[in-house]
């Protein structure tokens, strides 16, 4: 029998609208919220743990719930159409959303299968939608890493995992200083590429077949100092138009490419 | 003397917000609003005519108004900062909006410039985000023209203004059904190369330095048959994750800089 939660004022449901909402709730309990079946089940294969499942019978019945490969010990709770609404993103008729434990993304757990890996750098980015853009690009790029330098917010925020359409839990992803991820690369003599308009080459320019990583900066103040200091070569993307801004996440997705065509050649 | 407005209940008030949100009286009146003083003198420069501007002092004197090239006929109107917090977007501080007369985007007023010509083609796009990105990479790669086909809503949305940071007023833009674009391009010989997975090649192995139109479709459904039937060549990003899902604007980058390369060789 599963256990049934029909009241708004049960305190479970409190708890997860704090996971959801709040960064330091998810970091204190080491725990955060996944919503729909596909990204549950991407979560599983990446090797996240589910602690608890709830859903709603209406969208989805006990049955597929049971067809999700979580372990035994997965808690799984009936809930109410009213209390699935309190919880579940505007408009969603997914029916499931999950309590996993989150990973230490510390760069000390990061593993280089490829002797030339490709990584793909961010410092400080903001919007979670430019962050699950990045990690689709990086998806579809097989890059061996993203580091996400001096982060504005957690990973497992649940804007961050929408918008990434669950490629928070297909790429290796890892969290550190600017400080910190300047020491892995230089430590393993990967080739620091920055996005930059100082002292740059255009992008095609270099041989992205080397051990490379491709930092980018934000929209509004670019790459930090400290990153400029230890960069192997500043690149551009070379712009002609008249405001020649670019989105980060194409400006990434530019760069990325570029890396994988001529790997591909 | 300018005309003042203090009261939120002023019929001029009620008009802007329904230029704002309501695409039919966007087009019934023939009028849209554009907000800030950059975006507003990119539209000037587009040569885009403003018919009225609203500015709150507190925010932008006006002498600071007085320094927008409009022309003489511009109605300028002081509004209080009640009135300025109603109508801005959330949080601006630019303090300045103004009402523009919209250009008639058809088909038939597009001049290409170039022999061999780069166009961006989007069907159907859905998201102002990212019909605001594709316009950015549009205006850096700096494509003769932008083309959307069968649009879902007007390029003159505030949200599609502002996530173009004003490069709705830099590109050259036409909207058509794919119909009347796909003969736009088979009478001036231009090659359709639609993003599809059916019968593709990859991007690379094309030549972009030949006249070339570049389409993309929705990230839902992709191009319509209609496209697929009258493409030149298919063509595809290699992808090599697990979930292989880009971001429209960013495929489209890709692709675009990629001819933005060859051309620049």
């Amino acid at each position: 029998m599963h256990k049934h939660i029909s009241s708004l004022h049960n305190p479970a449901i409190k708890r997860l609208l704090q996971l959801q909402e709040k960064s330091r709730t998810r970091k204190k309990e080491g725990l955060f919220i996944i919503e729909g079946r596909r990204e549950i089940s991407l979560a599983l294969k990446g090797g996240y743990s589910i602690k608890e499942i709830y859903f709603n019978p209406v969208l989805l019945s006990a049955e597929e719930v049971q067809k999700l490969p979580v372990s035994e010990r997965t808690e799984i709770v009936e809930i109410s159409s009213e209390v699935y609404e309190k919880i579940a993103y505007r408009g969603s008729t997914e029916g499931v959303i999950a309590v996993a434990e989150a990973k230490d993304l510390s760069l000390k757990n990061v593993q280089l299968k490829n002797d030339q890996p490709l990584i793909l750098i961010a410092e400080a980015p903001e919007k979670p939608g430019n962050i699950g853009a990045l990690l689709r690009t990086a998806d579809a790029a097989a890059v061996d890493a993203v580091f996400i330098a001096n982060p504005r917010t957690d990973m497992f925020n649940p804007n961050i995992i929408r918008s990434s359409v669950g490629c928070v839990f297909t790429n290796q992803i890892a969290i550190g200083s600017t400080t910190e991820i300047i020491a892995f690369l230089k430590e393993r003599k990967i080739g620091i590429f920055g996005a930059a308009l100082q002292a740059s080459v255009p992008y095609d320019t270099i041989d992205f077949t080397q051990a490379s990583a491709i930092v980018v900066g934000t929209e509004a103040t670019g790459l930090s100092e400290e990153w400029l200091e230890n960069t192997t070569q500043n690149i551009i993307i070379p712009m002609q138009g008249e405001i020649d801004s670019m989105n980060v996440s194409v400006a990434a997705g530019i760069l990325i490419f570029e890396a994988n065509r001529q790997r591909r050649r």
